[in-house]
């Protein structure tokens, strides 16, 4: 049955917010109804938002990742370590990254991973970018950082082959049991991997 | 730990998202990127859909409901029976109600139910205004449909009261076990009330 809005304007509204991922009819009716008990302002300020955000934002030149100069604040920092550089798959990852605090290097932000189902092949991806920022020297290891499925494997094999002729120290984030996991229930293939890749132990890590 | 986003126009953006009910920093962010991939009509039509409808939608005259024009689809139609008046909280309640075609009258929307504990009083609501319409004369029944909460019984009450003095029929829908319910899950009280207010049988209802 056809849902009949009282207002066109509503209508509409609640049609743009539906279009967003994960939100449904009923809950973009809510949000509409919440900003529409909100001031003039409150919701001229949310749409300017969104308008300016898409006017002016811009990608760092050297890492891909979102930024608002040219460069991004990254890879312009003097203090972070240049010679390191993080693969990862988008913006979010890179915060999730930066929020370990664990790691001073740069970034390289592909865009996504290699996954033909949906069509998106190497060149879709920032990987040639990688491969020229790494040909340009002053890299000394590349941390592939992906997420850890079939795509991302793959995404991870297509760098380790084009990275092969440069002479760069080619490394992986660790995959194991998460901390705080218990073994018996925790999948076999993540177990079998944290046997075969296991660590030396030396009191404390 | 304070999130590090990469450009502040992205933050501005989570920010206004990550305001509305039920969306999170994580979902806020997840839209955005997903506005971001959007071209740059799609946004724009999203902002514009907004803050159009913050600046021209009216609200009915008669019912108080949301609407495009001075007074809305409903009151205007002359097929709807003006002399029946249901009573609802809000706009989403007019939706419901339609989309069960069970009721060819006119709403009044209150724009909420007494409760002190929000510091909403009757003054707050649509009350007087429905008074007044009843006291204008041609309404033959008033049927009231609010949430079976405290404050919608509250709200019913007070309403009884303040119509007792009209010369109008005043109903309440029927509250009792839902269609496809089992007894044995079913609430005591709302069994008990749906034993109290049985209705006859003739063999379909």
């Amino acid at each position: 049955m056809n849902q009949q809005y009282p207002s066109a304007l509503l209508e509409k509204a609640v049609n743009e917010f539906a279009k967003l991922p994960g939100i449904g009819r009923k809950t973009a009716m809510r949000l509409v109804l919440h900003l529409l008990r909100q001031d003039e302002t409150t919701v001229e300020s949310f749409a300017h938002a969104l308008t300016t955000l898409k006017h002016e934002v811009k990608y760092c030149k050297v890492c891909h990742n979102i930024s608002d100069t040219d460069v991004c604040r990254l890879c312009s920092n003097p203090q972070r370590d240049a010679s390191t550089i993080c693969v990862v798959e988008n913006i979010q990852d890179v915060m999730a990254v930066e929020n370990t605090q664990q790691f001073r290097g740069l970034y390289h932000v592909l865009g996504g991973v290699i996954s033909p189902m949906d069509g998106i092949g190497p060149s879709d991806l920032e990987i040639e970018s990688l491969v020229k920022r790494v040909e340009a020297g002053g890299v000394k290891e590349v941390i592939l950082a992906l997420s850890s499925t079939m795509e991302g494997d793959t995404t991870n094999f297509y760098i380790f082959r084009k990275l092969a002729k440069c002479n760069v120290k080619l490394s992986i984030i660790a995959r194991g049991i998460s901390i705080g996991d218990e073994l018996e229930y925790t999948d076999e293939v993540t177990l079998g991997r944290s046997i075969v890749n296991r660590t030396p132990f030396n009191g404390t890590n």
